[in-house]
Order: C-alpha cells, then structure tokens, then sequence
C-alpha cells in the first residue's frame, strides 16, 4: 500500500496539567506535535501508512519525538539528524471565556536550519500516494521554504496528489522575504488547497466579489483561475462559543459544486490543538478511499470534532470510530 | 439493624487520568467495583448495615480489593479465598461524541471458578433483610449460576425480600449454557426485577402488546404473570445526549400503577460506571425505610444522578445529599 | 505608585485533585487564601500594587504562605510572626449537582490570637491609595475585631478611601459578641460597602420597603441614610445553574443611580472559590484607574467571571484579558 | 479470637511528595496515624484481631479517617464522633544529613476535647486480650488522661495485660498538669513498660546506678520496684548514621534476665514515622503467640524494621514476611 | 544490516509508584515488557536492527504493546492478532530488606493460545543474524512450546545463530507436560546456552562433579558433551546485598576457557526487574560487534548493572554509556 | 541591612520525575534556576537580603520564573523585560553508575540578547555589600560580557566586595571571543575567586609549580600574583564515588594560609544541581557574618551538603540548619 508523505516541523509541546495557567504550574505534560506531523499521525490511526519527513536535533529530544511518532506507526526513517535544538511551545489551556494560549519557543531549531539537500525527495516519494504540506514551513526559513519548494515540484514530477493548507500567521515570517512572495510558487504544484477567504485576501490579494452569493465560492474559483492545478479548495468553519464549547463544519468548492458537511456540536472540548490537522488526515483518508468528495468531506469533520476530545496533537480515532460519528451518532453511549 | 445482601463478582478497575486514551496512557488509576458490591457500598453510604459475598483469589489483590470495599463500611466476613486471578477492566473516559469504552479481561478468574459449596446461604442470610443478585453472576459460569440459585433459593425460604437486576449481555455468555435457560429459574423466585422491554424480548421472550399505551407496563404485565412472586418491576429511562451530558428518569410498575420519577440533567458527567447500581441501591434503601414506592423511586434516581458526578464504581452520597436533589435543589450552590 | 492594603486572615486550602471528594482521596492540592489576601493578589495580578496584612505563625507553613503570596508580587513585608497554627480548610470541588463543599478548620489559628498592638497602622497605611476589609475578620476574634477597627480608624484619618465586603456567615460568629453589635462601628468609617439585601436586614435590620421597584435600591438608600460616609453599595447576583454552569452579573447603587453590568455565562466553572474576592478586586481597580463607575462595575464582574476559570483562590487574570472581556470577547477563541 | 485494643488520638498526616520541603511543596500526600492506631494496624496486618477507640469530628475527615482503618481491617465500632477539628501533622521527608520533620497542628483536636464519660470501657475491653495505651494521650488534655486512666483501670480490673510506651514529649504536656504527677498513677496498672533511660529519669527521677554495668537494666530494676505490676520493660536502640541509614536493635528486662535483638541495618529508610509504634505491635504479637520473650523481641524488631521500607504510619507487612527476617533473610532476594 | 529476532510472550506491567505496597496503592504505572522482547528493545537501543515475534489479543491493549515497543525502534511486523487477553504482572518495588514481589496474571492469554501454524518461521527469519529464545516460552502452553521448536528447527536450517536462556520457573509448567521432557528438544538446537548450576540440575540432571574446582566449568562442560551444538555456556552471579543493592558479575565457559567479567557494585537499585535479559542484549550485541568473547561478557554485565538505574522492563542505556562502564567510569559524574 | 547583589541569565529547568530517562517520560516537572541566581535566593534563605539582576523576555515564562525567585524573598526589581525566549535545560537525573545529565536549549535566548545599556549599576548596586558573578556570563554573548564588566567595574568603584566564580565551560563560549581574552579583565576587580586548578590553567595558563607541595596553594599563589585584588582563592574538592554518593570538601588560601573544611559524606544525592552555588553562598554569608575564614569556608560547604539532598536549583536551608551540620550533627534525626 502506498504512503502519505508529509514535511514539516515538529515541537516538544509542553502544558500544564488541567486547566493551571503557565504563570502557576509546577510541572508540565510533555507531548509532540507539528501540523503536518499531526496529519501523518491521524492517518496511521485511521490505517493509512503514512511516513513524515523533518530535521531534529541529534540529542535526546530528537530521538524522544522520534519515537514519540514511531509508536504510533508513523514511518520517521527519513529524519534527518542535524542541528541544535527541538523548537518547543508552551500550551496553556482555557475554559470557558478563557482563551487557550500559545507561547512559541522556536526560533533558530534544528529544522529552521535544515539544509535541503539533505533530503533526496526522489527517494523519499518513490511509494508515495499523496504528498501534503502546510504554510508553516516556508514561514520559518529560507532554507525550509526551499525544501518544500523542492519536496513539491519532486511530487509534482512524479505524478503524486499534492496538498496544501495555507494557514498564514503573519508574525511567523521573519526571515526576510515576504509571504506573499514566496506562497504563490509553492501553490502552484498543488491539487487540493486548504484556506479561509481571509487566507486569500493577505496571500493573494483575492477579495471575493461584491454581490456573491457565496464568499467562499467566489474566493475559491478566483483562486483556481489563479492556479490552475487545484481542482479542490476547503476549509473549516468554526462556531466558538466559549474555549470549552464550539460548533464546526467543513465547506469545499471544486470548480461546479459546493459541498458542506453536517456541523457538529462539541462540548466539552478536551484538546482543541490539532483540529484543523485531524480535518485534513480525514479528508486525505476519505478521498483516498472513496471517490465521493461529500464523503470525503464528511469524514474530514468528524475526524476533527473527534480530535478535540482527546489529549495530545493529533488524532488517536480510528476509522471505525469516525464512522460512527459520519453515521450520526454522535450520543457517546458507553461501549462494553 | 438487619442487612442487604449482595453477591457477585468484584474486579479491579484501571483507567487512565482524565479522558485520556487507553493506547496513549502512561499511567492507571486503580479502583475497584462491581455491579452487586456497587449496591452494597452505595447502600453502606447512605447508612444502611450491608454485607457483600464474593470469591477472590488469595493474594495480594484479592486482599486490596477487600480492604478497598470494607474501607467504605461494607461487610466482607463471608468472602472466600479460592482461586488464581482477580477478573478486571479497563475503563476508557469519553467525552462529547466520543463514548465511554471498557475493555474487559474477567475470565477465568477466581470468582469464575468458585465452588457453589463454599457459600453457606443460611448462615450468610441469617441476618438479611434483602438479598440482591444480577443477571450478570449466572453468565460469568455454571458454577456462578449454582451458587446465585442457592441464595436466591436460601432468601426466599427465609422469607427475604428478593430484588435481581436481569442486566442481559450476550456476549458475556459464553460457558456452553443459555441465558434463556438459565434466568427463568432465578427470576422464580424474586420480588423486584430491574428489566427494560429490550431484556425482556431477549430474556424471555416477552413482546410488548401492539397497541398498548405503554410499552413498559405491558413487558411488565406479562412479566409479572409469568413470574407470580414477583410484585415490581423498574428500569431506568436514559437520554444520552452525548458522553458528558445525560437525562435520566426511572419508571416503575406494580400490577396496578405506574409511576414515575423527575427527570434528572446530568452535564458534566464525571464517572458514569455504577450509575444503574446507585439507582437500585436508592430504590432498595427508600423501599426498606418508606412505604411509598413513589419516594423509594425517586430516591433511586435522585441517587443515580449524583453517582454520574462521583468517581470510581459507586455512589459515595449520602442520605442527606440524596435528599437535597429529591427535595429539587438541584443548583450546585456551594456549602460552607 | 500607591498601593492598596487588605488585612485578614490565610489559610492553607487543601483539596483533593479533581472532583473527588474528601472520604476518598490519598492526596491534596495544596494553595493559600484568604478573602482579604485574595484582593491584594488579584490586583497585583491587574498590575496595581497591593500589601497584604496578616498574622503567621512562626512555623515552615507560615512561610510557605507568606512566599505563596510573594510570589504572585503582593507585599508581605508587615506580616507578623506570632501564634501556633495556620488555619486552613478543605475544599470537595462538586460538579453538576453535587455542590462544592468547604469544610474549615481556622479556630485558634494564629490569626484568631492576633495582638492588636502588633500592627502599627500609621505605618502600614502611609503609602496606601484604599484600605479594604471583610465581615470574616470581626468574626474571628475580638482582636481581630479590634485591629480590624484600629485600621479602618487610621485609614479614615489618613484619608484613604476605605471598603468593606460585610459578608455575614452567621456560624464564624462564636466568640461571644453579635456581629449585629460590631459591625456597626466598623461599616461607619467605609466608602464602599459590598452587601445583599439578605446581609442588611441579618446586620442592620434593614428592609427594603414594601412596595419598592428594586429591592437592591431601596436596602442600599436605607444603608446610606444610616452610614453617612458611605458613597456606594455593591454586589453581584449569581444564578447558580449548577455547580458547573453560572450566571454572574453586578449591580451598584451610589444615592442617586442604579447601575447595573452585562451578565456572563460561565460554563464550565473550574474553581468557584474567591469569584466574590476578585469582583470587588476588579472593582477596585476600575474606580483607581477610571473615574466611570459603570466601567468600575463591568471590570469587577469580568475579573469575576474569569476568576471561575483559574485554579486557586486569586485570580490571576491580566488587565488585558479583563478588558477583552469588558468589550464582549467570551469567544475563547485560541490565541497564539 | 481475642482482640487487641488500643486508644489514642490518629492524626491526618500530609507530607510533600518524595522529599520535597514544606515551604515549596504544591501538593500533598494524605494519610492517617497516630501512635496506638498505628499499633492497631500493625497487629490486624499480621492477622491478629484489633480495636482502636477514639473521638473524631463529626465531618468529611473524620469519616475519612475511620475509613483509612477501616480498610485494613481495623475495628472502629467504638468511635465517638464529638467536636471540631481533626488533628493533623505536616511530615517533610528528609535525607542524609537533612534530618525529616514534622510540624503538629493538634491543639484543640475533638481527642483534646473528649469526653471520657462517652467511653463505656466495660463494654469496650470486654472481649479484649490485651490493651495498650501509650504517653501521647495524656499529654493532650486533662480529659484525655482522665479517659486513659478509666480504660487502664478497667482493664486491670478485667485481668487484660496491659502495656504502655511512657514516650515522654516535653512540650506536649501544656493543659496545666506535670507528667510527673500523672504518669505514675497510669503506669501503675501496667504489664508492660516501653520506656528508655531518658523517659525513666524525666518521669520518674530514675537514675542508673553508678556504676551499673547496663544503664537500661539498672533503670528497669528501680522501675520495677516502683511500680511492682510491671513485669517487663522493653526499648529500642537505634543508631542514626543518617536520616536514609539507621541501625536499629531491641532490649528487654524482666527482672531476671536481660535480652537483646539482632541489630538490623536499614538503608535506604522509606519511611520512618511509626517505627516504634511497630515494634510494639510485633512485640505485642510475638507475646501472645509465643511464651518466647526473646522470640517476642525478635519478632518487634523485624517488624520495626520492615515498616521503616513502608510508606505511610504503619506497618503494612504480613506475619510470613516478618517471619523471613526473622529467619535471618535480609537479602530483598526478588519474590516471583 | 541483518536483525536479532527474539519471540515470546509481552505482558502489561502495573506497578504502584515508588515504594508503596500493592494494598495500599491507589494509582499504577504502566508499562510493557516480557523476558524475550526485553531483550530486542535493550539491543535496539544499542543500535543493532531487532524484530520481536508475539501474539496479542485484538484489542486496545495488545495495540498499546505494540505501540511500546515501535516507540523504541523494535520491528513488530510479524506480530498475531488473536485471542482474548493480554497477560499482564503487577510489581511491587521493595527496599532494604523488603523484596520486590511479582504477581503474575498471565494464564489463558492471547499467547498462550497463539496457534503455531500463524507463524510463518522462513519469511520471519529470513533477515535475521541471531535468534533469542527462553525457557519461559514452554512453559506456557503446549502451542507455545511448539512454536518455540519451530522457530529452533528453521532458524537452524537457516545457519542463524541460536541462543537459549534456560531460565527454568517450576510453577509456570501447568499445563500437563514436563520441563524436564520438553527442554532438550529445545536446547538441541542451540549455539549459546544461558544457564546457572540450579538450572542445570533441575532440567537435565547435570550434578557439577564432586571436587571441581569450579562447579560452573564442571556443570558446562557435562551440558557441552551432552548438547553437541552449544558452544558458549554464560550467566550472572548476583550478591544481593539488599533489594537496594547487589553486586554482580558475569561468567562464561566456551569447552576451553572460562572467563569472568568484572563485578559491578549497584546501590541504588532503580528497577531490577529485566537485568537478566539486559545483560543477555548486551551479550549479544557484543558477540555480534566483535570477536572477543570477554569484551562480549563484560558489555553483557556492564548493559545488566545499567538497567539496573532505569524504570521499565528493559535498558534504555546506549552503546556509548555502556562503553563508559566497560572503560571502567563508574563515577556517574554530572554530563552537561 | 545592606543585600548581596547576583547578576546572570536564569532558565527553565525540565526533568521527568524521579529517574526516568528524557526519552521515556511523559511529564517535565518545572522550575527555575542560573548558577548567579542560585546564589542570591540560598542566602535570602540564610536570612540575607539579596537581588538578582537579569534580563527576561517579556511573556509567561518571564513572569513564572520572576515570581519563582519573588516567592523565596529575591529582589527581582531591576530584572530587564526585553526579548523572545527564556533559555531552559532539561535535566535527566542518574543513579549509581549511571551520571545525571544536562541537556541545554539556552542559546539566543533574551538574556543572551540583553543590552549592556539598560542596567544602571550605579542604581543597582547603590546598597549592596557584596556583589557576585560566574564566568557563565562572560560565556553567553559579548553584550553579556560587557554588562558583567560594567557591573565589577562599577562595584569595585563603589567599594563593593566583588566574588566571581570563573567556572570555565569551553563549549560555552561560541560567539567568537576567547575566554582566554575575555576572563581576565573581569578577574582584574576581583577580591574572591573561585576556581580549580584545572579552570586556572586553562583561562590563564596558570600551572602549579612542580614539586609544590599543594598544587592549590601554588596556583592560588601565582594567580593572586597576576591579579593583586584577589584576597581569596576557594575551591570544593570532590569525590564522585556514583551518582548517589559523593563525598566534599572546600578549600580556601588567602595568600598566607591553606584552610580546609571537613569532609561530608552525602547519601542518598536527591539534587546535585546548584551545589557549587550554595557552596558559594554559604561562603558569602560565612564572609560577611563573621571575620573568621575557616567559619566560612566550612559554612559554605555545609551548606552545599545540605543543597543536595534538596529539590531544585537551589539552598531551601536555613541557618540553623546549617549550623547543625557545622556543629556535626550529620545524624539527620527526626525533629518534632
Ligand atoms: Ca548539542
Ligand atoms: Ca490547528
Ligand atoms: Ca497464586
Ligand atoms: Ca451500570
Ligand atoms: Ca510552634
Ligand atoms: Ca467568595
Ligand atoms: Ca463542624
Ligand atoms: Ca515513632
Ligand atoms: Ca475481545
Ligand atoms: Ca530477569
Ligand atoms: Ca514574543
Ligand atoms: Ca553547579
Ligand atoms: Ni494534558
Ligand atoms: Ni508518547
Ligand atoms: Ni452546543
Ligand atoms: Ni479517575
Ligand atoms: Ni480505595
Ligand atoms: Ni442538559
Ligand atoms: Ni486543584
Ligand atoms: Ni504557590
Ligand atoms: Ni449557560
Ligand atoms: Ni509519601
Ligand atoms: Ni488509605
Ligand atoms: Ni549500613
Ligand atoms: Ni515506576
Ligand atoms: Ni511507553
Ligand atoms: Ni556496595
Ligand atoms: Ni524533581
Ligand atoms: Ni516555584
Ligand atoms: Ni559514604
């Protein structure tokens, strides 16, 4: 069975047990986690093989998240060992009208300082079916933005399905050259987009049309004119109504239809982080194994409303517990 | 004061801390419960004398399991120490959409392989005003069976009161006899069954009549023609919202009446294993201290209701508290 | 930058983790404090600096305390070291419900046998913008009365506005003289005043009049009319949905107008204790920094709400967060 | 089977976790003890039947605390549930050269306030073997000495052996009386004596004669000859090389001859509280099943030292395990 | 590189924190490990390829086993889904003179129902340099022993290296068979025999000869002629000084030479449990890596007294900190 | 009372829970610590006043490691809140053989990034006594090195006692200078240095003359030599028998006579992290309470034996337990 192939950071994520502020705690939980990661991770839950590509420093922590992501099955054997330091960041969990927070202490890792030509993409993708990347990584260096520029047009050449969630954090990109620069190269190779109307309007200067009927439809067929190898866009829309309770769906234009999930209610939220990844595993799951993009869809947004009631970055649900939400039920009734 | 008895299997019970998942915990909480010796602690609580009878084996957990139930006022003189596992489960928390799960690992264990002679059912009861026992006992093995059918025999000679919670689990069946041929004998010879309509199709192949109003007081009227000592018949109507958020009322019918409990709103749910034994133990506890089935029910569902904000197996409540949430205070306001 | 002063007593709080409650935990959270103190941290948490006044015993959990309070940036330099033991209480956090349970344990701390003479006011009070204390103090002991009189008397001569929380609980006044008999001289020297319409009538015997639109107006003008110096009257009303859910809102009267803030959901309440501490901290802090006794009142409530998400007995919200708050941000939305 | 009684005040203890200092501890551990309990529990590990009469608050920790001894099978039927406050005790674990210490937080205690009319001593002592009572109790309170002297009297009367560790604390005695003046009249109904050098010459004005070629013997002549009831006086020497490392022996006179222990060497100390609460409990043991005294010794000294390997105020280890020390098995060998 | 490919059964391993006692503990630790897969992970972490054959039950624990052991880098590719229970242990740690004790709950698990015809011994074995077995295996159940024979005879046909430790348990052999019948035909097959004098005794009657001169040559030299294939007879001499500390060394005899390792002084004892299987790991990796067969010894024992200082079943201790030991650096001197 | 000024970089300390190995643990217990820092909240904990000067980035972490040093009594006033990440290391903590070891991330980190300008020394140190700082900061970056001399220019004007520590780390000093280059001007304001032979020789070529007879003296010597303000010349000597037992001594000359303190033997070691610190401040308050070299040289190590068994960067000894370990009182028995 081929493989889904991500690339990207990943961080030692610390947070304090609970619902203790950062300021307060006396020890904190250690897990790991990366967007791209994340989604390599939901899909070796779901029974996809799944392989992700990163650069860690050559200690203790590196090898700890190596194993962290071995022993969900993750295939790490093309890590590359260089560098001085696991990026980190520290989460602080809210409730209620409390916001979560995020405190990022990752500035000048080992993977900002990743040289490409340490990964022979060739290689990496031989047995690859799909191949996805987030906007983060062309954020955090020049170096990073290269290697994924590179892991793209590799995937691209070989005939592989590439996606990529946009996600743009403006205070991310400090290494001198401009998002708007670089994004629009690495769109380019792409089959599937994950973004926001907003997402659109900084990168790419696109504003959906006065008058639309839809926002997102209108976003996302100036955006595939724009480029022409995306043939899918999608992107979540979320509800929040306090840190502890939020309401989320799933939207997709393909170029003719419209498509929307049923949302789904969760509350109480235990881990909000990694939702959006659990969204894009799930689709990736879905549009592999059927050719229903509804279905897909679907199966995308339970994954990720599944996501927020377990502990840690990604998504521990298996496809049959997906299945059960797509089916809709969604009473949580105890299983014996 | 003379004592409730009760007699089944105990099992140590793992769970990871807080919802997270049993593939990722690093750690267990260890407690210990079981759904007869849930009644007995449950009733101990509320300040009723009741012992628990049981077979475990002879080492170092059979004796945690007894210091954990004696700790909490349960009698435990009558346990016996034969055998070589003490059966348990391992307890997974959901939340939201994600249900609750338990993985059992309960054969073969010391109480599976009791011998029915080791009990003297005279002695035990002689001191009994109420002897309860679960469908679940003469599932586990022919000799559980033996054993439950001797009590139940024993009581009824003694003139005890008789109450048996049918609980059906197919797949806990598994020693070479029926649950249809063994349960008709065990229900002969009580007083109060706990059953809904489902159990009762499975069980004894009881349909409510097309038609009838009421498809409990139907089950029940043909259940209780069937069985002529047996003189009440309850269940516990459950609305599961999700795994944090459930309704809960309790129905009863007595050959003449109907009645009903308030309905009970239970968000968040802290620990819902127990939550049927709570409810039985209420009703056992209002039926031996009032004469009015409408208070005892109540008392039963007010009691379940407080066990799903308590953790471990049982209801840690006590009568004053029970009384509080029949009385309708129900707001949470804080006690100094 | 003048500071604002409290005085009272702290106590060690030990819970145990979770919602487990008292008769079955093996171990407790341990934090600190104390109506009064709680006010002083909250605001150096708001970035407003505060001293807190107070008696330790000369014992490692004197420190403790003391360096618990250090720690959050409150002044603890007048603390003095005198006496036998540390109050404390236990506090079973409920949930759904199951209310929360405070079980104190204070007589004859070290508080309680306090010297009046020990406190030298002129002092203590020199650089102090509002002196502020509660009816818990006068209830303790007569010394504690005393010194709680001596410190209003001073602050009064110094000009420092002065505001009490009355907080009547009835079963702290053991003694030997009624609370109705000491209060009075206490409330004369007061600013602000914090009080239902319940503690009026208990301290005052005051009533609202029959027929009165708001019976909140219609105590605090009465409460006015008897305590000349007193400019503004104070509270919150709380709907107590359950020990999990929450609505707060604050209300004020000042002689001639009725103001009143928005009302916050809160749900779910992660710790209840010192929601009342954190309002009139809030408070403070709006009338020192604004001359607008409405945006005093809302920042009060908001403090308040956010406390009931954070661990402890202070709130450790910053200015910004309240503020979020104030301008209608309860989305929690995850800020990175 | 007879059962030994004990009566005494139990404490809740709480220690910082490992060995973490008081003043920077964030949680603590729970559990229950107190001199003569620990002796009771001690005896029921190792299969002897014991009672422990006491007076606790009529709250959550009183409850607690009965159930802590209930659990290990201790009998608690005679509680009185009369006052306040549980007493309590702060343990900071130390090591090496940092010696553990415990901070008392006992004054004014529901012991402290006992009322010794509340304790029918004919009905307690009536299926009593042996009863034990040790120096704490009369230190407490006026009435508690009054309510020990009451059950040492009985007892007498009964024809019950008695023993007491006269555990001389100086600064416990603070109600009013001199331990000089009411040791005596309670060491008077004794049997047995636990007791060193030290207690002798504080309590009692005994000296060693000069001279003497045993000290202890010496001083367990004159006791003897004072109080002629007392047929044995027993102690232990322990050798403190540091707080992890202590060598530890026992001593007995009997008028006619005196007997020595093996010394055994205990590194590393898990836990030293309670350590001569065992070795009374083993000796209490080893005297009513053997006519052996130097077997009865033995056996208090093993006991003694396998406590010191286990957490919490008393000995937790089983007859056979006692045995195997006995035997002259230190070597921790791994059982299977 | 070629692999090390071990077989036997995993268990689930709950322990109490730190020292407490299985009575008394309210939490456990969980972790995985089994005489066999201890010794692929310890070598995985050396460095060296290792694949680890089993069979799980189908549910969430035998996934949360294999995920353990993916964590750290063993190949669990060929594990057998099938059965119904994980077997599982629970140790309690001892100290001083109190021993560790092990409770074993491992009858009628997944394993010892595996079937033999699931095990398909060329395609498993065609990778591998060496092939780790023990006496564990056959005394489990006859398909387990069968298994176990099969994967002799292959490995054998293959020209792979055997190794066997005799390991003999008597009361593990329950299910109608001898050790003593079934152990040769193991045994026959074998390079390197793990074996202390006992052993020997036990399950092939071989008596060191009277006035040897070293009992072990003698007792290796008789197994050598009646076992033609073996050619290296090693094993462990432990002076347990106390559950906290031992001494150990290793020896070996090879028809002609016997060599000894030095002896290694452990004090503190972290966790003990799988010393053997990591000196045999480290045996292994040595014999592999070079062609001197003290150096292969002293790594073995130098990897033993390591894994003596770590928590778990198996030695998380890297080629570069043995080499440290074997270099003879003992000191345990701070690493920045 | 004049305080003791510290300046240096303060970081996060993560180490999993008791032994565990940084690759194996789920959890990080946090909390603070710098070898300057270390040294100004061990003497507040002496009784001494004391500030630490640092630069922290302006977000959660600075605040939670302000108010760590707050809660011990540290003047934290002129700590700098500039720039993005707080430096940390994670600490995995041996046994026996196996060495504990230290993991840094602390590179650019804000104190790294300070900017000499922005501490006023003349403010600063305007009522200090004492001031003290570690060849670590010199170490970080060249803007460190130059507020490190700023502020020993400054206090030397100022008449202050100026202590450095000259700790040599080479793999420390990457920003392109020399320690050689660097050290000695910062040694130039110098009245005690502490330093090994080893340190000497490799910053100032200094190597003790063949054939002395104390190879101390002579280096001290020839440094005192080189730098004529150095009045003392200090040391620890110690002996690393494992990782769980250490034995130490110090050692002082002063340019006349060679002191020497006892020896302490430590076992078990909970915590050797900061031990040279609180060596240091132990001098520091032995220095400035009394005029006896020899008082302090053995109060510092006292102290420093203490430290160790103690959790955490630094001393939470106080005086009089110092001076229980000077009198020689090593016997760590219990106090009550
Ligand atoms: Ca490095
Ligand atoms: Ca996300
Ligand atoms: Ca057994
Ligand atoms: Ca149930
Ligand atoms: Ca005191
Ligand atoms: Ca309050
Ligand atoms: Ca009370
Ligand atoms: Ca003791
Ligand atoms: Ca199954
Ligand atoms: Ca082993
Ligand atoms: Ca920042
Ligand atoms: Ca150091
Ligand atoms: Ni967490
Ligand atoms: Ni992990
Ligand atoms: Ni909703
Ligand atoms: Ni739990
Ligand atoms: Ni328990
Ligand atoms: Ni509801
Ligand atoms: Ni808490
Ligand atoms: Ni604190
Ligand atoms: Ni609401
Ligand atoms: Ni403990
Ligand atoms: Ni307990
Ligand atoms: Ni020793
Ligand atoms: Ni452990
Ligand atoms: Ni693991
Ligand atoms: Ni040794
Ligand atoms: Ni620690
Ligand atoms: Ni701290
Ligand atoms: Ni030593």
């Amino acid at each position: 069975m081929k493989q889904v192939v991500t690339f990207g950071e990943i961080m030692l994520r610390l947070s304090p047990p609970l619902n203790y502020r950062l300021t307060q705690t006396p020890t904190f939980e250690a897990t790991y986690g990366g967007g791209e990661a994340n989604v390599a991770a939901s899909l070796t839950q779901l029974g996809m093989p799944a392989a992700h590509v990163t650069c860690f420093p050559a200690n203790e922590l590196g090898q700890a998240a190596t194993q962290h992501f071995q022993r969900y099955g993750v295939n790490m054997q093309h890590t590359v060992f260089r560098g001085e330091r696991l990026g980190l960041y520290f989460l602080e969990v809210g409730a209620s009208m409390r916001p979560s927070k995020v405190v990022y202490d990752r500035f000048d890792s080992a993977f900002a300082n990743l040289r490409p030509a340490d990964f022979n993409w060739e290689e990496i993708l031989k047995d690859a079916s799909w191949f996805h990347w987030t906007g983060i990584t062309p954020a955090i260096s020049a170096a990073a933005a290269q290697a994924c520029q590179d892991a793209i047009t590799t995937a691209r050449r070989l005939g592989i399905t590439v996606s990529g969630d946009v996600n743009y954090r403006r205070n991310l990109w400090q290494y001198g050259q401009k998002a708007q620069d670089v994004m629009p190269g690495l769109v380019e190779g792409c089959d599937v987009i994950v973004a926001s109307e907003n997402d659109s309007e900084d990168l790419f200067g696109i504003v959906p049309q006065e008058g639309a009927s839809h926002s997102f439809t209108s976003m996302a067929e100036q955006l595939m004119a724009r480029f022409p190898t995306v043939k899918q866009v999608i992107t979540t829309r979320r509800e929040t109504l306090s840190a502890s309770h939020n309401q989320l769906k799933g939207i997709l234009y393909d170029g003719k239809s419209f498509v929307e999930s049923p949302s789904y209610d969760i509350v109480p939220i235990v881990d909000r982080i990694g939702g959006g990844d659990a969204f894009i595993a799930g689709f990736i799951y879905g549009s592999l194994t059927t050719h229903d993009q509804q279905q897909a869809l679907t199966f995308g947004v339970a994954s990720s409303a599944l996501k927020h009631t377990i502990h840690g970055d990604f998504n521990l649900a298996t496809k049959a517990e997906v299945d059960e939400v797509v089916k809709g039920n969604t009473s949580g009734r105890l299983l014996r």
